[in-house]
């Protein structure tokens, strides 16, 4: 099959690899319809993540079953289906416990900008809609596989409640779901940081209250001044740089909890004042399966539009050209056709 | 008064100090009934934390109030008061959110191995009980100034839920409070990590159905074997070194989240596991007068001995002699008679 690769720093390139097989009872093979890139896909295109040339890139996709193994009961070829990135047999120990993230028998999606993908654990991870969606939806259903249950995540962690107020650091596509998710778990002020006009936007449209585009001591500053100097009560880090998560502490009202999503890269935890002041941080790869039921009923429900993260679709033969388009910050989220 | 102060490492003294005096409406003097040495006095004692030598040290005491600020209207000299280490309104947004320790008024005791002690904020902060108490319930009501409400903080930190299981890391007073609290919660398993006899002792008394003698991979090891494999659901870290810290996480399962209490010292915060786990960490210093209601009734009401942690009693004139017990291990809490 035709798959996207990667090579080396900003080298990525569609290479013929060979078609994922069965290999196990508990396998699907699934024909992929929309995949995209992930904001964590540039760590290694940056060359901040060791990679071995030519590895297969990409986990996010919706698709049609091709193929099942014999133990795969609840699905059959063609059934449309959610891939989450995170595989899981949501029957351990773990996955009942909702941390489905950490379960004994958990995979990953390898192959999610390519003609097939391959889903270990296919019976708990997937989860199929009734029928074909329409065409317009494909978009918003390709977040559930990652995106949108990991903004979601980063607000269930940091433990956003009905009336609270939240705060998002990053204007990624995972801080947008920061957002949208904040608004759907009750948040009553969201306050955005975002210096991006076309991201403001949609965080506006996803629920923000207020937006800061301010960063460091003046974005903390801007913060305090809408909270009349408490802090926030929850606090989403969706990015996973040091200077991020210094801001999410340092806007984290004494008791607080920050939900961290944003895969950490050369941070230092200022656990003085996490000490001091009560401040917690909870979160990391998100048990993704555990939060697309729930996330599917409120796209099939509408009133929210999620797949407006995508502002630019390239085909699997332009891939490369998606990847530019994100490292630059051309393009939000960028989804890719095979 | 006569006063304990530190004066270097592993330099305690007796010293006539000037009397604490009201400076502010909402101040309160206390003459104290009952003092103690907090595992956190070891710090400085050991020459871990700065110190200005002649200062005075101590930040756990009862005692009866003897003089009031013209805004201290519920309490009035003769009173039996618990007084919390840390101060607070108990008013303002943070303590009314349950952040008692991030008060914006807090201030802390300091002279809680003396004869008095000065009490900011002391409408917010004091407890009194309904006369004078027994000489025999003293310990235990003592034990509500820090010690017991610290631990009590590590367990509601660490999300002890009924029917789970919780390890607590640390065999010092707080771990053995870790242990009671998590019993007071419903924990079903409670593993405390201990190799000291005694501590195991007072450990089972206060609820533990397990003792791990073991550290680091042995210990982690006895853990995953009492759990099935699984881990804790709760994970109290009553010390705050590297060495408990890593052990903290390391038996934590996916999901959980590990309350931490002992003030952090060269602690470097395992976040990859923390992150692919989704184990987080929460508490801090305790918002000791948030808990001192619910823990005064428990020990009114019976059946809990607190004050037991006590076995070493010393005059003020012995303090020193009550630190070297401590520092050497040979005191678990010691008491200090005015």
């Amino acid at each position: 099959m035709r798959a996207t690769t990667i090579h080396g720093t900003r080298d990525i390139r569609v290479s013929e690899v060979a078609d994922p097989a069965i290999s196990a009872p508990t396998d699907a093979i699934v024909k992929i319809v929309a995949g995209c890139i992930c904001g964590s896909d540039l760590w290694p295109y940056r060359g901040e993540n060791d990679i071995t040339p030519g590895d297969t890139i990409g986990h996010e996709c919706v698709g049609v079953v091709e193929e099942v193994g014999a133990e795969v009961t609840s699905f059959r070829p063609g059934d449309f289906v959610i891939v989450p990135f995170d595989h899981c047999d949501n029957t351990c120990v773990h996955c009942q416990a909702g941390a489905q993230s950490g379960c004994v028998n958990l995979g990953f999606t390898q192959s999610g900008q390519a003609e097939y993908a391959l889903v270990t654990q296919a019976e708990g991870s997937l989860v199929k809609t009734d029928g074909m969606p329409d065409e317009a939806l494909i978009p918003s259903l390709l977040t559930l596989a990652d995106v949108f249950p990991t903004g979601y995540h980063a607000a269930v962690s940091a433990q956003v409640r009905p009336g609270g107020t939240a705060v998002v650091v990053g204007d990624g596509a995972v801080g947008l779901f920061g957002v949208l998710s904040a608004s759907l778990l009750g948040a009553e002020t969201i306050i955005a940081m975002s210096r991006h006009e076309p991201r403001q936007e949609i965080a506006r449209a996803f629920g923000a209250t207020d937006i800061v585009a301010e960063r460091d001591k003046a974005a903390v500053e801007a913060v305090m001044e809408i909270t009349d100097g408490v802090g926030a009560d929850a606090v989403l880090e969706c990015v996973g740089t040091d200077q991020s998560m210094q801001t999410a502490f340092r806007v984290a009202r004494p008791g607080s909890m920050v939900g961290m999503v944003g895969a950490p890269h050369g941070i230092e935890l200022p656990l003085r004042r996490m000490f001091t002041q009560n401040i917690g941080l909870h979160g990391g790869m998100a048990p993704t399966r555990k939060y697309i039921p729930e996330l599917l009923e409120r796209v099939l429900a509408g009133g929210i539009d999620p797949g407006r993260v995508f502002d630019l679709t390239v085909s699997l033969d332009d891939v490369a050209e998606g990847y530019r388009a994100m490292d630059e910050r051309r393009a939000i989220k960028v989804l890719v056709r095979p």
